[in-house]
């Protein structure tokens, strides 16, 4: 690798919370975890478009009303020449192209994590998003806080503040309390990783939506200690096994 | 091991589906996958309270009016004499007491294994459960089906043969559907297995669950064959790779 992989991510007012969204989180966490060099290139919500037009980057979804969504993270690895869009896709890609880093989705973890992915953080992600919509629409720069708040406030059919709240907590609690039942199958002392010993791509997925809690909100907020006092403290816990793996190159 | 196990199971009137309860099957196949050795005791419905009281099986559920509720698999170790109620506990029991067999619960799947038997069989068991009842009622013997019918139609308030139908294969399609783009995740040749390549229990779990709709059903029913054929024959071969492990002493 001669040339360092550019990360595209999108920034907030605060550099301390420069790096929030958890979907990039998802590649960030995977390029530090694997110990890739790599630089950011800050890209506000307006320009994602014509930014991953430019340099090739697909539509990674598509809009309810048809047209093509282009999201972040995308990377362009220049020792390939690649461009990669969706953070899975960018974990296939790692993993594949730089076989003797630690592997996001070694064999045998596939179709549990692709279940993971699927079915289990969908919901945590979704009240959390609610919850957060707010605090973290007000920590962007002008031009990107008034494309995700129009964007959102017409996709949900609601303001941002009037999001979010008990009724989203008592989805979220539930959640997380079923995936601590189940991280607790592992047994004492392996309760705090998917697969007990090691880290793979769920549970930087599930990292990446602690972090963004933490940032979005702020350490000394009441949502982030509600969070991070739950189950004794195990969110807490789980996500500073992360903090090794967080740099941010602001 | 000086003497089989004794696994209790619920039994039907034609031989040739007397090992038929999804429960005691995931029992019967972790036995038979593991090469332990043991012998059936077949025990009707209004039994099994008494039988599990008389062995010192322990309640393995609590009825909606907060009774004790007693359920099969129970099985008995007549070499440590224990005495062990509920397929997944079976499982660890059997895993931890005789070593050298396959594990079923291989360390690194635990929480995986959690999250499928909490979060995924459940999507797939529910609706199939209502589809099975009342074909399944009539083939059970006199005793058991009065029993059977009673206690669910009471629980579901509604007979037994106004469940199932449309309306279930609609909640059923979907949930296999999923199952099979997480399974695709492995990758070809590998997709036919949770982890790709060696049986765990929660592999278990599907299978016996897909047995018992074949033998409830019979393999020339249309219900039967309308599942076999979904995904290209997607569970027809998943169940295949059980037939090795499919014994019943009878």
């Amino acid at each position: 690798m001669s040339q360092p992989i550019i990360l595209y991510d999108i920034p907030a007012t605060d550099p301390k919370r420069k790096a929030w969204s958890p979907n990039t989180w998802k590649a960030r966490y995977s390029l530090n975890f694997k110990g890739l060099p790599y630089k950011t290139e800050w890209v506000e919500y307006p320009d994602i478009e014509s930014v991953c037009t430019k340099i090739g980057a697909g539509p990674s979804s598509t809009r309810p009303d048809g047209s093509p969504g282009y999201t972040l993270p995308v990377i362009y690895d220049p020792s390939t020449k690649s461009v990669v869009a969706d953070s899975l896709n960018i974990a296939k890609y790692l993993d594949k192209t730089y076989p003797d880093t630690p592997k996001l989705l070694p064999a045998g973890t596939e179709a549990f994590q692709s279940m993971f992915l699927g079915n289990v953080a969908p919901a945590i992600s979704l009240p959390l998003l609610k919850i957060l919509f707010h605090r973290q629409c007000t920590g962007l720069n002008d031009p990107s806080e008034k494309y995700f708040r129009s964007t959102r406030e017409k996709m949900f059919g609601k303001k941002l503040e009037d999001m979010g709240g008990e009724e989203e907590w008592n989805k979220l609690e539930p959640a997380l309390a079923k995936l601590n039942g189940w991280l607790s199958a592992n047994g004492p002392g392996r309760d705090d990783l998917l697969t007990g010993d090691r880290i793979i791509f769920a549970d930087i997925q599930l990292a990446s939506l602690l972090i963004w809690a933490k940032v979005v909100c702020g350490e000394d907020s009441e949502d982030w200690k509600r969070l991070a006092s739950l189950h004794d403290g195990k969110w807490k816990r789980f996500l500073a096994q992360f903090e090794k793996y967080g740099a941010v190159d602001i």
